[in-house]
C-alpha cells in the first residue's frame, strides 16, 4: 500500500496521569491506524501531557468524522473533561491571510514557499496598510487589499482595523500572519484571533520589545541579533513564542546592516513558525508553546 | 509521590507495523508505569520502528527482572523475533574507560563532567599510550595505566593492544571512549567492543578522514571546521555517527588556530555523544544511529 | 559632508613584506582619501598579503582613472610586479547573469534581493535549460532565455553550451551565477569565466561531491547538512570556496525533508557569496579565497 | 628569520579623520615593523577610529620603551590628545585572579586552558566565598583563598569585599574574572577594577537580568538560552558586552536541564571573552566594545 501522504493528525493536551499513551495508542490500533509520526511531552511543571500523532489516512477505514466521534468517547471515558484536542485531515487545505506594510522580505518568502508547495495552505488575500507591496502580491496571483491607516487619528485607526477584521474574517483563515505589519492589533482582535494570529518581531524577545529593536540592539552593543515568531496577545510582544533564532554581528555593523542581516533571520523564523502552526505542530499552554517540530 | 529520579529505560528497535505503540504502552500501563519520556521513530527507508521510554521506577511495583521477563513475552507475542531491546535501571551505575594519548582537552572535560555528576558513569581507569596525561588523571583520583605503543613495530603494537584489551575488559565497561587516542583499533577490538567503543574525529566526517584533518581543512579552504563522534568500526572513521558539530573559521586562521578552536568543538561533541550513549539514547541500526536526545 | 555612500574600493594581493600597509595608506592619505573600511590579511603559509579598502569617493578630488593611474605607480615602485589589484567605483552598476534549471528557491531569492536593493547588481537575463522558471523570472521583469539541453546527446549539449556562452558573454557580466543549474560547465567555459562563475553545491564540500548529495548524506547518517558556494573550476565541486553553512538534522528526516530544509541553507549561502563577490570582498589565491566580509 | 611568536601589540582609539592609518602604518614601517595582524574600525556613530596591530618583535630593533616613546610623539603630533592607546609585549606574562563560588565549570575550564597554554596568563590565586572549589583549585597547583560572605549582614559583606579587594590588588592583575561568583560587586570595586573585571552572566543580556535567569527563561518559554561575558560596571549586568552565545532548547527542557546545557555556553563565552581581553583584542568605548577577534 503506497503512502499517498494523506494523514489524520491528532493533537491533544490533558492533565497527565498513567495510561494516557496506552489509551491513545490503543484507540489508534483499534481503528487499524498506522502511526507515521508520534511525539509526546510530559510537562513536569504544569502536570500536563501533550501529544501529536500522524496516522496514515489510508490505513483507517473510517471517515474523519467517525474517528472524531469515537475518539471523543475515549476522551470522555479516559482522559477527562479538561482535555483539549483536535483531529485534522492533511488533505483539507488550510487558509492563511497575510497582513503587511512596506517591507517585502517576509511576504515574498511566504508567497514563494506557498507557490512551491512548502506550506500547506493557500493564501486568499494579502492586506496592506500601504500600497507598496501590491504589485509584488498580485504578481503571484494573490488579491491585495489596501486598508489605509490614518496616522495620529485613533478613530480612523479603529475604523481601519474594523475593515481589516471584516476582510480577514470573511476568509475564516487558519492563520493570520503579521508579516512585518508594523501595527499593534487592538485587544478585541487579539482575542478574536487568539491562537491564529502570528507575528514576527525583529528581536530576540524578551529583549528589545517595541519599536526599532535593531537600533536598541546597536545601542546596547549586543553580539547577536535575533527574531521571534509568536502568537499575538493583547500584551505587546509577550505572546507564546513559537520560534526564535539569532545571527552573529560585530562592531562593524551599523543599524542599517543589522536591518539587512536581520531580514534573513526574520524570514526564516517566521516561515518555520507558520509552517509548524499550519501542520498542527504547535500546542499552546498558558503563555508557552509545545512545538513538535 | 515525589520523583526520586530513578527510572527504568526501555529501548527497542523492531520491524514496523501497526499496533506496536499500543502493545508497548499497553504493557507499561498494565504494570502501572508512569512514562516521563517517550520517543518514537518510524524509519520509512528501512521499515524499522524505534522507541525509547523512561518510566518512573517508583510507579512500578515489580523488580526490573520481573519487568524484563514480562516484556520479553510481549516481544515474543507481538513484536517479533527480530526485535532488539534492552531495559536498564538508571540507578545502576555505568562504567566508562578512557583511552588517551597526549591531548588533554577531552580527558579534562570528561573527568570534570563525571565529577560534577553530569555523566551517569564512573571512570575506573584511564589508559594512555604516553605518560603525558598521568598527572592530570590521578589528580581527579582516577587510576592511570601507561601502555606504551612502540612506533614502527607491528608486533609490539599488537602486544600493546592485547594489553589494552585485557585492561579494558577487566572492567567490562559500558563505554570505551577514545578521547583523542590517536591509535587505530585493530579489527578484532572493533568487533569485541562493537557498540561500546566511541571515538571523536576532529573533522566533519565524511570530509577529511584520517590524519591531520585540520591541515586538510586548511588546504581545502573550507569555511567551517567540525568534529564527529562515532562508534568505532573496522572501517576507519566510517562507523555510525552519534553527533557532529562545526564552528566558523576564516582566512585568518592557521592550522594551529584551527587546532585550538577545534578543541572546543571536539570536547562538546564527544561529551554529548558519550552522555547520550550512557543514557541509552543512541540506537544503532546498520551504519546509522537513531538518537533520542 | 554627508556620506552619499559612493566609495572607491581597492583590493590587492601581493607578496608580503614590511611597509606595504604604509605604502597603501600613505597613498590614500596623499589623495585625501577617507577610509571607511579597511581589512588586511597576511597569509603566513603562502607569504602573500591581501587587503581591501573602501574610501569615500567624495573625499577624493580625482577621477577613478586618475586614482588608478597613480596607484599603478605605487604598485610598480613599492609592491612589485606580482601584485594583483583592482579599483572599482560602487556607483558603477554591476551585472549578474543567472543560469537555472527547475528549482526556484535560489532564483526567487536573488531576484527579490536585487529588487529590494540588497545586491549591487542588475540582472539582464536569466537562462534556463528548462522553461519551468520562465514565468517566475518574467514576473520580476527580467528576460528569460530557454536553452534546451538534449539528454544523452553530447553534440547537442556542446551546442547548447555554445549558445549559453554566447548569450552570457553578450552581457559581459561581473558574475555568472549557477543558481542550481544542475549542468556541469565544460572546461572551456570554466576557463573563460574563471573568477566570475559562482556555483551553489548542496552539500558541505568536500563531502558529497557530485549528484544527489542529500541522498548521500542520508545514507551516511550525518547529523548536519550543508551547502557550499564556490567559484567554478574545471575540477568538479573543487573550486575555491567562498561561503559554507550547515543546518542540524536528525534521524526523523527523510531525503525529501533534507531537500526542503537544505533549500534555506543553499539560498542563504549563495546570496552571501554572490553579494561578497559583487562587493569585491572575495580575493582568490590559488584554490582558496580571502573573504573580507 | 623564523617567527618566535613574540609580538608588540598596539591598540588605539581616537577621533576619526583622514590620514590616521597612514600615520600609524608609516610609523610602524619607519621602525622596520613587520605587521602580522592589523584590524581597523571606523565607528560612524561615535566618529571614533579604533585599531589593533600586532608587529613581530624581532623585526623591530628598538626596545618596547623606545617604541612607546616614539609612538607617543606620533599621537601628540597627528592623532590628538583624546587618543587612548597602549603597547604591550606578548612575552610579558599577564595575570588573572579568579573569583568563584560553588559552581565549578568555568573554573575548571579556565584552569585547564591556562595549563595547556591557551590563555596568555598565569593565575596566582583563586578566591572563593565558599570552600567548595578549594580542592579543585589546589589540584591545579593554584592557591585558594576562602573569604566567607555572611548572608544578610551588610557590614560583614562590606568587610568581606574589603578583604577580597586587598587580596586581588596585591596581585595587580590584568584581569579579575568573576567565574560564576554570584556576588554583586560594590560600586567602589567596580570603579577600581574598571576595564579589568569580567563577569559571565547566564543569560543572553539584556534579557533576564539578575537572579535565576534560566528559571526566568523557562517561565517565558524562549527557544534559545544564552550567556553573556561583559565588563563589570556599577549598573547590574549592564556593562560593555564582550561576547555572547546561545544554544537551542525545546519544550522538553526543565530549568535543571537548562542549567546543565547552559554551563557549556557559559564556559565557552567566558573563556573567549577572557582570552580576547588578555590578548588586547577588546577596546571599550562608552558602554560598548570593539572586539578584534
Amino acid at each position: 500500500m503506497p503512502d499517498d501522504g494523506r494523514s489524520f493528525v491528532l493533537t491533544l493536551g490533558c492533565p497527565d496521569r498513567t495510561g494516557i499513551v496506552a489509551a491513545i495508542s490503543g484507540f489508534i490500533a483499534d481503528i487499524g491506524g498506522w502511526i507515521t509520526e508520534a511525539a509526546y511531552h510530559s510537562d513536569q511543571t504544569s502536570g500536563w501531557f501533550f501529544t501529536r500523532q500522524a496516522v496514515r489516512a489510508d490505513s483507517v477505514e473510517l471517515s474523519i468524522e467517525e474517528v472524531r466521534e469515537r475518539f471523543a468517547r475515549v476522551v470522555d471515558d479516559q482522559l477527562g473533561p479538561e482535555s483539549e484536542w483536535q483531529l485534522s485531515d492533511t488533505s483539507a487545505p488550510k487558509t492563511a491571510v497575510l497582513l503587511v506594510s512596506k517591507d517585502s522580505h517576509c511576504l515574498t518568502d511566504l508567497l514563494a514557499r506557498v507557490e512551491r508547495g512548502e506550506l500547506p495552505a493557500r493564501i486568499p488575500a494579502v492586506i496592506g496598510n500601504h500600497r507598496d507591496l501590491e504589485s509584488l502580491t498580485t504578481r503571484f496571483g494573490i488579491p491585495f487589499h489596501h486598508v489605509p491607516f490614518p496616522a495620529g487619528d485613533p478613530g480612523g485607526k479603529a475604523a481601519a482595523f474594523a475593515q481589516v477584521r471584516a476582510l480577514v474574517d470573511s476568509y475564516n483563515p487558519d492563520a493570520i500572519v503579521l508579516a512585518r505589519f508594523m501595527q499593534i492589533l487592538p485587544a478585541d482582535l487579539c482575542e478574536a484571533w487568539a491562537g491564529r494570529a502570528i507575528n514576527i518581531h525583529h528581536s530576540f524577545l524578551p529583549s528589545f520589545i517595541g519599536a526599532r529593536p535593531y537600533h536598541q540592539a546597536f545601542d546596547r552593543g549586543v553580539k547577536l541579533i535575533g527574531a521571534t515568531c509568536h502568537y499575538v496577545t493583547a500584551d505587546l510582544d509577550a505572546g507564546p513564542i513559537i520560534e526564535q533564532d539569532v545571527g552573529r554581528i560585530n562592531h562593524d555593523q551599523t543599524p542599517a546592516d543589522m536591518v539587512r542581516q536581520g531580514r534573513d533571520i526574520e524570514t526564516l523564523v517566521l516561515s518555520r513558525g507558520v509552517r509548524w502552526h499550519l501542520e498542527d505542530r504547535v500546542l499552546v499552554h498558558g503563555r508557552k508553546t509545545v512545538v513538535f517540530a
